[in-house]
């Protein structure tokens, strides 16, 4: 564990969603020099890249590296390839899937350990020990690599693997503030913590302008959150995609 | 563990240097479906590549995919960075290493963990459970994922981080057939096998006809393997890289 915040630098993975810029946020609040990683990983989303450079300047991040990716190349998404993204699917359930065919078609592959891993070697790099990562409970309801026991297995390999964690001067911590949270209570975290919800983005099917859908699975996650919390979503979406 | 190899799909890491290409011949010999994986990034020694295609094809890979990946970005690594390659510093000594000091310039943060979450993934898409990687115990007498402990780590992330493990189907495999071998092992493995040990490039600093050096830790291994097989590398080397 890191015991003086106020020196420390970490490495924080943002997408520019609601999730991950409540993350920084947090992580700013808490003395940390962030060091901000994104991917271009051909996702149809990649106006949340925007968002994240918006976000990354927003919390005077010491850096931001946008990492190009081939994720799309391996395939196997909604969200990287050719099927469409399921709308009005019911979500947040809390459960963890009990079959591989409860897992959505947005899941991507390796995704997290993939970050994860870039995170652990910047962090290397840098000297940093701690990592943040915005996975949340009611998205581990649906993908495998947003679970406590993934995270705590790769926080042990990330201190096997590293020269940093060789030479015994301290320990990798994978930080996950919102893994207990309902979306209620991120969204009322990130509103304490003043976080700009216009310009953070989650939405998996945007338009060409990029408002959101309103109807994949991000988009009513988000907006079941909003309505937890009685604060309304400042963020654009499409006409039909807010709902009444 | 897979059962039924002649059935079986795996996912091989292929550098294009000597150690990989025998994993894959090694790989093939047991009947597997091979799915060769290479990464662009920003290595100096990029003529690697060809030679990973060249030995794809060899083999009757089913596919190869080369990723371009952004390592060179995060920097940290005398095969990335602007630092010079070190050479004739004394190899092979066979420990791990004691301090941090002791682990090469050559070491990149965190390769192996993102080539193998990029394995991994793949491996997920195609329905494949087996990954097989070249490390071997010379080498990780210098790098911290070259050990066998980062390899367990390793295979338990992946059957946690995915559908395919949720679904309980199978398990994720790493195959470091090398892992115990010396390099002279590995040449005469190589021969028995029929690797055309000319279409394999281990230096870290070949010239720009793709010569190797002869002096850096990866040509210093590689002729160790040989003088201890008996044989002379077939690989081209720049002048003077050549032992007499």
């Amino acid at each position: 564990m890191t015991l003086d915040p106020q020196n420390s630098q970490a490495v924080v993975l943002l997408s520019g969603g609601l999730d991950s810029t409540t993350v920084l946020a947090l992580a700013r609040q808490q003395g940390y020099r962030c060091h901000c990683l994104s991917f271009a990983y051909g996702q149809r989303q990649a106006v949340e890249l925007d968002r994240a450079r918006e976000n990354a300047r927003r919390y005077q991040a010491e850096a931001h590296l946008v990492l190009n990716v081939d994720l799309d190349r391996i395939g196997g998404s909604a969200l990287t390839g050719p099927w469409p993204v399921p709308k009005d699917v019911p979500v947040g359930r809390g459960e963890p899937p009990r079959a591989a065919a409860e897992i959505p078609i947005t899941y991507v592959p390796g995704r997290n350990t993939i970050f994860l891993a870039y995170a652990a070697a910047w962090a290397e790099v840098l000297g940093a020990w701690d990592l943040f990562i915005g996975v949340n409970a009611t998205d581990y309801s649906g993908y495998p690599d947003c679970r406590p026991e993934f995270l705590l297995a790769f926080e042990n390999l990330a201190n096997l693997a590293t020269r940093a964690g060789v030479s015994g001067a301290g320990r990798f911590t994978v930080h996950a503030p919102l893994l207990r949270m309902s979306k209620g209570e991120i969204v009322r975290t990130g509103q304490r913590l003043g976080v700009d919800f216009a310009s953070t983005h989650s939405c998996y099917d945007p338009d060409p302008q990029g408002r959101a859908c309103g109807h994949c699975d991000a988009c009513q996650l988000r907006l079941l959150g909003f309505a937890e919390a009685g604060l309304a979503d400042p963020a654009p979406y499409q006409p039909g995609g807010r709902p009444a």
